[in-house]
């Protein structure tokens, strides 16, 4: 039996969570949901392709959709938001097995349900082309307390949760999104500015440098480095700090706050995660790495950029 | 000059439209929309992909990014909602030229505009597959009003705006949502089940019909048949009304209502569109049509599914 469309919606609709903020899920034209008063709504959208942003070959169906539905719900992490209920679009090969397609499924239902936001609706469609799975997420927002790339002021200083590079030894199959270390940090003090990490710990910073009209300035000493990252450097040839700045797929936060709040922060005794500061936000543009106390350098994001085709004629 | 993603993604910010709901649009990690005081988030999710909902050698690229946009629409529409805002995942084959990618995105601003829908975020991707967009489109309901699949009742009358059949001669390559009649239908009566038509008819009536738990019964006579179903009827040899009940891509709306409101409704002088009762709702399940006083048979739909392939062993 080859299975259709409809059996694969009625399998996810018996298996998905749910929550009390799910007024109409699955089954209907769309979704309706109650967010919570006075909030604002977060959404953001993301493509996870075979070939481009993994490989079905190297990766199971079920890490395949944990990492389409963690992507999104980093996203909502970086806005210091609580996620509310994501949608799921897949399209598959024509060969795809219905028992595949439930394995994606099966760890896209997972992740979103440990982490509160309910799959509630989706579009399947069979196709000439590789598994594509985008992923949107809603999310619920504190009036006030959304955490903006454009928010970093010259005088902040510039911190982050976790380590960073050679992701690809194996955590980049298995991202965990910061939720509840961003819902604990906004508790925690007033964010500035903050994004996730998944272009590089650079091309990332670079965002939010250009977003806010500001430079930003990184200590190279006080970037922490993953293990996997000296790992990969053994083969590579490169610096292990290379692989900190620029491998990317970290899916940990980069924020920035004032001196005095984060001084007050690092002092605790409950942060939930380790929180590094690792270097300084300054009037002006651009990115920059300092190697002790030389002259800081310009540092180049090198995050993968999507190129298009040349023009005719 | 190839370009990039960022080229793409800054040509967009700068020609997409805004409206007073968009707090956070563009350029962040997720958007954050102000939905009306009290209103439910509506969500609603549809992937577009070359050689199975269109053909980009038959379709221009503003077309292309129009309809994308439209299907999302028109669900909102179904749910009685207010569009508030979209998001737009894009992936694109590699010779994909920024100048075509900029038609279909100024197709779907253009659409995002004229229904105050304004894009607020996307991805985009290149890769080794045919071009494939996911609009998600975030909508506002107003508790209480929204028009549910599951709220027809025995007793209920069956009505559609538009007319039916033949899209493929041309009105599926710019369909119109209907949210302003929605809208109108909201406000002018008490829905009891809505849903748009895009499987076909018959399909979508099936839909309404076991979300709902009742009989759903056409009048073959009453079926607002279009002038391209005739037209096609002309060389497929089948009877319009099979092009009616089954060809879908319409984005007209089915709705039901008591006859009491029907009445009222279809004596009213200032509708903004075609309306026309169809048939009743039953106790029982199931979707029938009666020719002329004759019994009533079993309606087959036969809105297309998506297979999958044959399980190994």
């Amino acid at each position: 039996m080859p299975g259709d469309e409809f059996d694969l919606i009625e399998w996810i609709r018996r298996h998905a969570s749910t929550s009390p903020a799910v007024v109409t899920g699955i089954g209907d034209d769309a979704a309706a949901l109650a967010l919570p008063p006075d909030a604002l709504a977060l959404v953001t959208t993301d493509m996870l392709i075979d070939g481009v942003h993994f490989r079905s070959n190297e990766t199971s169906p079920r890490q395949i959709g944990r990492k389409a539905i963690a992507r999104a719900l980093s996203d909502i992490a970086a806005m210091a938001g609580d996620p509310v209920a994501v949608v799921v679009a897949l399209a598959a090969p024509r060969d795809s097995t219905l028992t595949y397609l439930r394995e994606i499924a099966a760890g896209a239902i997972g992740a979103a349900s440990e982490y509160h936001a309910p799959i509630v609706g989706g579009d399947i469609s069979v196709g000439d082309l590789p598994i594509t799975i985008t992923v949107t997420c809603l999310g619920a927002g504190r009036r006030g307390r959304v955490a903006l790339r454009s928010g970093a002021r010259p005088g902040d200083v510039v911190l982050v949760t976790g380590e960073f590079g050679g992701s690809l030894l194996g955590r980049h199959l298995e991202p965990r999104p910061r939720l509840r270390e961003a819902q604990w940090l906004r508790d925690a003090l007033a964010i500035h500015a903050m994004i996730d990490v998944s272009d590089g710990l650079a091309a990332d910073a670079a965002h939010v440098a250009r977003e806010s009209g500001v430079a930003i300035e990184f200590q190279a000493e006080a970037i922490p480095i993953s293990p996997d990252a000296f790992a990969m450097s053994t083969t590579s040839g490169k610096p292990a700090l290379e692989h900190a700045l620029h491998d990317g797929e970290d899916y940990e936060l980069l924020f920035t706050t004032s001196p005095q709040e984060a001084h007050a922060l690092l002092r605790r005794k409950d942060i939930p995660v380790r929180i590094t500061q690792i270097g300084e936000v300054f009037a002006g543009s651009g990115l920059w790495l300092r190697h002790g106390g030389q002259k800081r350098l310009s540092l180049e994001p090198r995050g993968w950029r999507h190129t298009f085709g040349p023009e005719a004629g």
